[in-house]
Protein backbone atom coordinates (compact mmCIF):
# COMPACT_ATOMS: atom_id res chain seq x y z
CA UNK A 1 0.00 0.00 0.00
CA UNK A 2 1.32 3.28 -1.10
CA UNK A 3 1.15 6.27 1.45
CA UNK A 4 -0.22 9.44 -0.60
CA UNK A 5 -1.76 11.71 2.18
CA UNK A 6 -2.05 12.34 6.19
CA UNK A 7 -4.64 9.37 6.22
CA UNK A 8 -2.80 6.79 4.56
CA UNK A 9 -0.35 7.36 7.77
CA UNK A 10 -2.43 7.78 10.03
CA UNK A 11 -4.00 3.93 9.73
CA UNK A 12 -0.26 2.94 9.14
CA UNK A 13 0.49 4.11 12.67
CA UNK A 14 -3.07 2.71 14.31
CA UNK A 15 -2.49 -0.44 12.54
CA UNK A 16 1.30 -0.59 14.69
CA UNK A 17 -0.80 0.38 17.79
CA UNK A 18 -2.80 -2.12 17.35
CA UNK A 19 -0.67 -4.73 17.11
CA UNK A 20 1.48 -3.06 19.84
CA UNK A 21 -1.58 -2.82 22.06
CA UNK A 22 -3.04 -6.67 22.00
CA UNK A 23 1.13 -7.85 22.45
CA UNK A 24 1.06 -5.97 25.67
CA UNK A 25 -2.33 -7.09 26.66
CA UNK A 26 -0.36 -10.98 26.28
CA UNK A 27 3.04 -9.70 28.29
CA UNK A 28 1.89 -8.01 31.02
CA UNK A 29 0.50 -11.01 33.20
CA UNK A 30 3.78 -12.84 32.58
CA UNK A 31 5.44 -9.58 33.97
CA UNK A 32 2.50 -8.99 36.76
CA UNK A 33 3.32 -12.42 37.55
CA UNK A 34 7.55 -12.01 38.03
CA UNK A 35 7.19 -9.07 40.19
CA UNK A 36 8.06 -9.30 43.48
CA UNK A 37 7.46 -5.81 44.70
CA UNK A 38 3.31 -5.88 45.70
CA UNK A 39 3.39 -2.04 44.31
CA UNK A 40 4.57 -2.81 41.34
CA UNK A 41 2.29 -6.25 40.82
CA UNK A 42 -0.08 -4.09 41.09
CA UNK A 43 0.63 -1.08 39.10
CA UNK A 44 1.14 -3.78 36.10
CA UNK A 45 -2.48 -5.89 37.03
CA UNK A 46 -3.71 -2.38 36.58
CA UNK A 47 -2.20 -1.22 33.32
CA UNK A 48 -3.15 -4.73 31.91
CA UNK A 49 -7.35 -3.84 32.42
CA UNK A 50 -6.46 0.25 30.93
CA UNK A 51 -4.23 -1.32 28.20
CA UNK A 52 -7.72 -3.50 27.76
CA UNK A 53 -9.86 -0.58 27.16
CA UNK A 54 -6.82 0.89 25.11
CA UNK A 55 -7.46 -1.92 22.66
CA UNK A 56 -11.51 -1.25 22.27
CA UNK A 57 -11.17 2.61 22.03
CA UNK A 58 -8.21 2.07 19.20
CA UNK A 59 -11.47 -0.38 17.63
CA UNK A 60 -13.35 2.36 17.84
CA UNK A 61 -11.32 4.28 16.04
CA UNK A 62 -10.96 2.27 13.05
CA UNK A 63 -14.96 2.26 12.96
CA UNK A 64 -14.83 5.80 12.95
CA UNK A 65 -12.40 6.01 10.42
CA UNK A 66 -14.86 2.69 8.21
CA UNK A 67 -12.17 0.42 8.25
CA UNK A 68 -11.50 -2.53 9.57
CA UNK A 69 -9.71 -3.17 13.17
CA UNK A 70 -6.28 -4.88 11.80
CA UNK A 71 -2.39 -4.94 13.29
CA UNK A 72 0.31 -4.77 11.44
CA UNK A 73 3.30 -5.95 13.58
CA UNK A 74 5.16 -3.26 15.49
CA UNK A 75 8.74 -4.11 15.86
CA UNK A 76 9.17 -1.80 18.34
CA UNK A 77 7.22 -2.96 21.04
CA UNK A 78 7.69 -6.44 20.11
CA UNK A 79 11.45 -5.61 20.63
CA UNK A 80 10.88 -4.27 23.70
CA UNK A 81 8.58 -7.05 25.05
CA UNK A 82 11.60 -9.53 23.90
CA UNK A 83 14.32 -7.32 26.14
CA UNK A 84 11.73 -8.19 29.27
CA UNK A 85 11.56 -11.89 28.24
CA UNK A 86 15.44 -11.64 28.33
CA UNK A 87 15.74 -9.94 31.69
CA UNK A 88 13.53 -12.08 33.34
CA UNK A 89 16.05 -15.10 32.35
CA UNK A 90 18.70 -13.58 33.24
CA UNK A 91 17.88 -11.77 36.59
CA UNK A 92 18.60 -14.00 39.18
CA UNK A 93 17.60 -11.16 42.15
CA UNK A 94 14.01 -10.10 42.49
CA UNK A 95 14.63 -6.02 42.91
CA UNK A 96 17.04 -6.36 39.99
CA UNK A 97 13.98 -7.94 37.64
CA UNK A 98 11.83 -5.52 39.20
CA UNK A 99 13.72 -2.47 38.51
CA UNK A 100 14.57 -3.81 34.84
CA UNK A 101 11.03 -4.72 34.28
CA UNK A 102 10.16 -1.07 35.47
CA UNK A 103 12.88 0.23 32.91
CA UNK A 104 11.83 -1.70 29.76
CA UNK A 105 7.90 -1.03 30.55
CA UNK A 106 8.85 3.01 30.89
CA UNK A 107 10.27 2.51 27.58
CA UNK A 108 7.18 0.59 26.27
CA UNK A 109 5.36 3.84 27.71
CA UNK A 110 7.38 6.21 25.97
CA UNK A 111 7.37 4.24 23.04
CA UNK A 112 3.49 5.04 23.27
CA UNK A 113 3.08 8.01 24.10
CA UNK A 114 5.11 9.59 21.38
CA UNK A 115 2.99 7.56 19.24
CA UNK A 116 -0.33 8.40 20.68
CA UNK A 117 0.92 12.61 20.52
CA UNK A 118 1.63 11.95 16.71
CA UNK A 119 -1.93 10.33 15.92
CA UNK A 120 -4.23 12.79 17.82
CA UNK A 121 -1.40 15.71 15.63
CA UNK A 122 -2.82 14.38 12.80
CA UNK A 123 -6.44 13.28 13.52
CA UNK A 124 -6.47 16.63 14.54
CA UNK A 125 -5.17 18.32 11.36
CA UNK A 126 -7.72 15.53 9.64
CA UNK A 127 -10.56 17.07 11.35
CA UNK A 128 -11.15 13.79 13.81
CA UNK A 129 -12.63 14.89 16.27
CA UNK A 130 -13.95 12.06 18.41
CA UNK A 131 -11.06 9.82 17.35
CA UNK A 132 -8.64 12.93 18.68
CA UNK A 133 -10.42 12.86 21.95
CA UNK A 134 -10.46 9.11 22.16
CA UNK A 135 -6.59 8.85 21.61
CA UNK A 136 -6.25 11.44 23.95
CA UNK A 137 -7.86 9.38 26.94
CA UNK A 138 -5.50 6.81 26.18
CA UNK A 139 -2.76 9.23 26.15
CA UNK A 140 -3.51 10.74 29.50
CA UNK A 141 -3.42 7.09 31.14
CA UNK A 142 0.14 6.05 29.48
CA UNK A 143 1.16 9.22 30.77
CA UNK A 144 -0.47 8.11 34.36
CA UNK A 145 1.19 4.72 33.85
CA UNK A 146 4.34 6.15 33.15
CA UNK A 147 4.75 8.37 36.20
CA UNK A 148 3.66 5.49 38.65
CA UNK A 149 6.71 3.44 37.31
CA UNK A 150 8.77 6.21 38.16
CA UNK A 151 7.53 6.62 41.77
CA UNK A 152 7.85 3.14 42.32
CA UNK A 153 11.22 2.68 40.80
CA UNK A 154 12.64 6.19 42.97
CA UNK A 155 10.95 5.77 46.25
CA UNK A 156 11.51 1.41 46.45
CA UNK A 157 12.68 -0.92 44.00
CA UNK A 158 15.88 0.90 42.66
CA UNK A 159 17.36 1.20 46.42
CA UNK A 160 16.62 -2.71 46.77
CA UNK A 161 18.01 -3.33 43.62
CA UNK A 162 21.82 -1.73 43.96
CA UNK B 1 25.34 -13.36 31.65
CA UNK B 2 23.07 -13.24 34.90
CA UNK B 3 21.79 -10.23 36.22
CA UNK B 4 22.83 -9.96 39.93
CA UNK B 5 22.43 -6.02 40.45
CA UNK B 6 22.10 -3.13 39.60
CA UNK B 7 25.49 -2.43 38.04
CA UNK B 8 24.61 -5.51 35.97
CA UNK B 9 21.29 -4.06 34.35
CA UNK B 10 23.20 -0.77 33.80
CA UNK B 11 25.63 -2.04 31.79
CA UNK B 12 23.11 -4.34 29.90
CA UNK B 13 20.88 -0.92 28.89
CA UNK B 14 24.10 1.21 27.82
CA UNK B 15 25.06 -1.78 25.57
CA UNK B 16 21.70 -1.28 24.14
CA UNK B 17 22.12 2.36 23.88
CA UNK B 18 25.00 2.18 22.54
CA UNK B 19 24.41 -0.25 19.99
CA UNK B 20 20.86 2.37 19.34
CA UNK B 21 23.07 5.71 18.86
CA UNK B 22 25.57 3.92 16.44
CA UNK B 23 22.67 2.60 13.89
CA UNK B 24 21.05 6.01 14.55
CA UNK B 25 24.36 7.78 13.04
CA UNK B 26 23.88 5.10 10.26
CA UNK B 27 20.28 5.62 9.78
CA UNK B 28 19.97 9.82 10.22
CA UNK B 29 22.10 10.70 6.38
CA UNK B 30 19.26 8.66 4.51
CA UNK B 31 16.86 10.07 6.36
CA UNK B 32 18.36 14.11 6.10
CA UNK B 33 18.40 13.31 2.65
CA UNK B 34 14.71 11.95 1.91
CA UNK B 35 13.65 15.03 3.60
CA UNK B 36 11.81 17.36 1.58
CA UNK B 37 11.45 20.40 4.39
CA UNK B 38 14.89 22.12 4.59
CA UNK B 39 13.98 22.84 7.98
CA UNK B 40 13.19 19.40 8.72
CA UNK B 41 16.68 18.14 6.71
CA UNK B 42 18.22 21.02 9.35
CA UNK B 43 17.29 19.41 12.19
CA UNK B 44 18.33 15.74 11.15
CA UNK B 45 21.47 16.90 10.36
CA UNK B 46 22.10 18.73 13.37
CA UNK B 47 20.97 16.00 15.35
CA UNK B 48 22.99 13.74 13.42
CA UNK B 49 26.12 15.47 14.78
CA UNK B 50 24.92 15.44 18.22
CA UNK B 51 24.14 11.60 17.81
CA UNK B 52 27.97 11.30 17.41
CA UNK B 53 28.94 13.43 20.60
CA UNK B 54 26.23 10.86 22.43
CA UNK B 55 28.43 8.15 21.29
CA UNK B 56 31.33 9.36 22.76
CA UNK B 57 29.27 10.38 25.71
CA UNK B 58 28.87 6.83 26.07
CA UNK B 59 32.27 5.58 25.37
CA UNK B 60 33.48 7.57 28.32
CA UNK B 61 30.80 6.09 30.96
CA UNK B 62 31.76 2.64 29.35
CA UNK B 63 35.46 3.78 30.53
CA UNK B 64 34.33 5.02 33.62
CA UNK B 65 32.93 1.85 34.65
CA UNK B 66 36.75 0.29 33.40
CA UNK B 67 34.49 -1.79 30.98
CA UNK B 68 34.97 -2.24 26.87
CA UNK B 69 32.45 0.31 25.15
CA UNK B 70 30.49 -2.74 23.27
CA UNK B 71 27.17 -2.75 21.54
CA UNK B 72 24.07 -5.38 22.29
CA UNK B 73 21.48 -5.14 19.82
CA UNK B 74 18.98 -2.57 20.08
CA UNK B 75 15.76 -4.28 18.83
CA UNK B 76 13.44 -1.29 19.54
CA UNK B 77 15.64 1.47 17.61
CA UNK B 78 16.28 -1.70 15.21
CA UNK B 79 12.86 -2.30 14.70
CA UNK B 80 11.96 1.89 14.74
CA UNK B 81 14.72 2.52 11.68
CA UNK B 82 13.20 -0.07 9.56
CA UNK B 83 10.10 1.55 10.11
CA UNK B 84 11.34 4.49 8.63
CA UNK B 85 12.76 2.77 5.94
CA UNK B 86 9.25 1.60 4.93
CA UNK B 87 7.99 4.78 5.11
CA UNK B 88 10.24 5.86 2.71
CA UNK B 89 9.57 3.25 0.05
CA UNK B 90 5.51 3.99 0.71
CA UNK B 91 4.87 7.34 0.76
CA UNK B 92 4.58 8.97 -2.62
CA UNK B 93 4.52 12.32 -1.39
CA UNK B 94 7.27 14.42 0.13
CA UNK B 95 4.91 16.26 2.85
CA UNK B 96 3.49 13.07 4.00
CA UNK B 97 6.78 11.11 4.03
CA UNK B 98 8.01 14.11 6.23
CA UNK B 99 5.04 13.89 8.23
CA UNK B 100 5.66 9.99 9.05
CA UNK B 101 9.98 10.30 9.42
CA UNK B 102 8.73 13.14 11.94
CA UNK B 103 6.84 10.21 13.76
CA UNK B 104 9.08 7.96 13.37
CA UNK B 105 12.08 9.95 14.43
CA UNK B 106 10.04 11.33 17.67
CA UNK B 107 9.73 7.81 18.61
CA UNK B 108 13.11 6.95 18.95
CA UNK B 109 13.80 10.45 20.42
CA UNK B 110 10.95 9.00 23.09
CA UNK B 111 12.84 5.67 23.48
CA UNK B 112 15.52 7.28 23.98
CA UNK B 113 14.24 9.50 27.00
CA UNK B 114 12.96 6.35 28.73
CA UNK B 115 16.02 4.71 28.36
CA UNK B 116 18.28 8.20 29.80
CA UNK B 117 16.05 8.59 32.44
CA UNK B 118 16.42 5.04 33.66
CA UNK B 119 20.29 5.40 33.06
CA UNK B 120 20.27 8.52 34.99
CA UNK B 121 18.29 6.99 37.72
CA UNK B 122 20.45 3.88 38.60
CA UNK B 123 23.45 5.66 38.15
CA UNK B 124 22.77 8.47 40.97
CA UNK B 125 21.26 5.28 43.31
CA UNK B 126 25.06 4.20 42.05
CA UNK B 127 26.97 6.91 42.95
CA UNK B 128 27.99 7.40 39.75
CA UNK B 129 28.52 11.37 39.42
CA UNK B 130 30.09 11.67 36.62
CA UNK B 131 28.16 9.15 34.57
CA UNK B 132 24.83 10.79 36.12
CA UNK B 133 26.26 14.49 34.20
CA UNK B 134 27.20 13.13 31.05
CA UNK B 135 24.17 11.02 30.43
CA UNK B 136 21.77 14.07 31.63
CA UNK B 137 23.73 16.15 29.30
CA UNK B 138 22.42 13.26 26.24
CA UNK B 139 18.84 13.50 27.98
CA UNK B 140 18.20 17.56 27.27
CA UNK B 141 19.76 17.20 23.63
CA UNK B 142 17.05 14.55 23.41
CA UNK B 143 14.01 16.10 24.47
CA UNK B 144 15.46 19.64 22.63
CA UNK B 145 15.60 17.42 19.29
CA UNK B 146 11.93 16.08 20.42
CA UNK B 147 10.33 19.42 20.91
CA UNK B 148 12.29 20.71 17.40
CA UNK B 149 10.48 17.82 15.46
CA UNK B 150 7.36 18.86 17.29
CA UNK B 151 7.59 21.91 16.06
CA UNK B 152 8.31 20.94 12.73
CA UNK B 153 5.83 18.80 12.48
CA UNK B 154 2.91 21.80 13.57
CA UNK B 155 3.74 24.36 12.28
CA UNK B 156 4.68 23.05 8.92
CA UNK B 157 4.59 19.29 7.69
CA UNK B 158 1.15 18.04 8.92
CA UNK B 159 -0.65 20.70 6.86
CA UNK B 160 1.05 20.24 3.79
CA UNK B 161 0.82 16.61 4.07
CA UNK B 162 -2.98 16.56 4.91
Amino acid sequence: MAASNLEDIFLMTLKDMYHGEKQIVKALPKMAKHAESPQLKEALNHHLEETKGQVGRLERVFQLMDKPARGETCEAIKGLIEEGEELMEKADNGAVCDAGMIGVSQAIEHYEMARYGTLIAWARQLGLTEATDLLEETLNQEKKADAKLNDIALHEVNRKAA
